[in-house]
């Protein structure tokens, strides 16, 4: 008689069908609901007294108004007595707002991670944060995983590549770490893009620090939102000599123009996981989603188990 | 070198530029913007440090983003060193998800306290809450503003009315308090609709107790939300024999079919505050807005000037 109980709130719904069909169990019977005002009405509809919870809720675009459904579903779960509520949360909503770049800026990001805790998730699991830092703003344990070896081998497995012939590129120096890991499965070099304005108010400089001539680059980073960066970055490989081009992604935002300019871009074929669902407007030919269910339901099983959840990346 | 700043955020902008011109002052500068994926963005565009910070927001529809915008503005304002947070919010968002009617419902309402104080509130004005019993859901000092006397002041200056023949009505016993307030300050006596469903399934039966025979019926209530429960208290008023009935309110929610409903109902003037901001489609002729903007200014002044706020109702 398992107490793993699999809730999905409206973040992601498919991934977490999938996730539950993996794990073997079905999704946990909850109603979602809005009144008249649009505010948030959250019911429970079976026991959880004493279960181990799991939330599964990426916080994409709208990103508050799927925060505030997790929030609620934590406090109802709290308030029914689960033994522990776990929230997967395969996308972070304002991960990107981690630190002040300015004076007198939030830092959204650890607000968030503080408004998780006060609400009572007792453990968090991830992927692919946009920064390895944001584990540090939670008290509770938190679970990093990441996507780099699913979107490596879908490279190695279905695209006829010679790899002697391959270099992975990170679009920035912050990227550079997740680059190396696919580099080193991939078994090629990494070059990295080195963006920098010569003075402000003239354009950026597109400088490429590493080997490409005649190669085939595969950019990799943690978000695609607006696009803009990945169609330079590309363009810029093309002009000083790869062979040809092909993006990777974990967090698809794809917000604004994304569509667009990815279609326009150079980019042969951009590889995303499904940890934001993407709308129909965005399933373009160009862009290939692999399921992160697996790894997921993996990590959430060793959870309830209470067994670690590091070996997850060997 | 007053040290007193006052911020708007989105949710009732108008209504802020009153409040300050009343106190004397500029609103502060801030720049409330969204990325390209809707995140909130805000920067704070002059110090604060030392400084009292009173931000207003009421988290009206959509009430998930309002609330955003302040958790966002109060993590802002703290990390600006910013003496101390006291957040205006004439509306008060989820006030009616209090307690738990059925198992395993959350209790939003003090979910939503919790998120204030855990992101940095150091003190809350509010009007006119659903529950009284919700100042109890914070830890912090709440002062608890109340628009019955702004209400009845109206219809004494404004109308021409007899007051020996008026009725204060509540439109259900959870409003008895108000009623008894209003009916107090114009000398009147008080009636409460009772309403009751014999059977499961049967319709609800509308009793009046006390006496509305020939007289002229003001209903008054927290909130008018989809203007259900008040179209249906001034048809049975005028079918058991009110003369005529007006209606009153804080908090003009005026969600779904509210405007038409209010239009076709019997009532002849529905008064209301500007705790919520109405858009045009709402400002029909029938509704009558009186500004909080003089009793708000009054009491950020006195918790500026630490002084008891609670004379402001006498
Ligand atoms: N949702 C968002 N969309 C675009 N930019 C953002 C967003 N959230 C934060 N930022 C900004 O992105 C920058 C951080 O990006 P990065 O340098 O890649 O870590 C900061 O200047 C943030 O203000
Ligand atoms: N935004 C809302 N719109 C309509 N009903 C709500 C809302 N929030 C909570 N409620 C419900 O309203 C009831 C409380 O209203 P009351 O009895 O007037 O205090 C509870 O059953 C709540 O579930």
């Amino acid at each position: 008689d398992s107490k793993l109980r699999l809730f999905s709130l409206n973040g992601n719904e498919p991934l977490a069908e999938e996730i539950a069909e993996k794990i073997g169990i079905e999704l946990g019977q909850c109603e979602v609901k809005r009144f008249s005002d649009e505010e948030i009405s959250i019911s429970i509809e079976e026991s959880v007294r004493g279960c181990d919870c799991f939330i599964v809720q990426s916080t994409s675009q709208p990103a508050n108004e799927h925060l505030m459904e997790l929030l609620i579903m934590i406090d109802a779960l709290k308030r029914a007595s689960a033994a522990n509520i776990n929230v997967v949360m395969p996308y972070y909503g304002y991960a990107r707002q981690d630190r002040k770049s300015k004076s007198r800026e939030p830092i959204t990001a650890k607000l968030v991670a503080n408004l998780m805790e006060k609400a009572g998730a007792d453990r968090v699991i991830v992927l692919d944060l946009h920064a390895p830092q944001i584990q540090g703003f939670f008290d509770v344990p938190i679970d990093h995983l990441m996507s780099v070896n699913l979107l490596s081998d879908y490279f190695i497995d279905n695209m006829d590549l010679n790899f002697d012939e391959v270099v992975v590129v990170s679009p920035d120096h912050g990227g550079v770490t997740r680059a190396r890991k696919m580099a080193d499965r991939l078994k090629t070099p990494i070059a990295i893009i080195d963006k920098r304005r010569p003075k402000p108010n003239v354009s950026e400089v597109m400088n490429i620090v590493g080997e490409i001539e005649g190669r085939t680059a595969i950019i990799i980073d943690d978000i695609i939102d607006t696009g803009g960066t990945i169609k330079q970055a590309a363009q810029a490989l093309l002009d000083k000599g790869a062979k040809e081009v092909y993006a990777c992604c974990t967090h698809p935002v794809l917000s604004g123009p994304a569509i667009e300019r990815l279609e326009e871009s150079v980019i042969k074929e951009v590889v995303v996981t499904n940890s934001i669902q993407l709308g129909a407007e965005k399933k373009i030919d160009k862009i290939k989603e692999l399921s992160i269910a697996g790894l997921l339901s993996e990590a959430i099983i060793r959870v309830y188990e209470e067994e670690s959840v590091s070996t997850l990346f060997d």
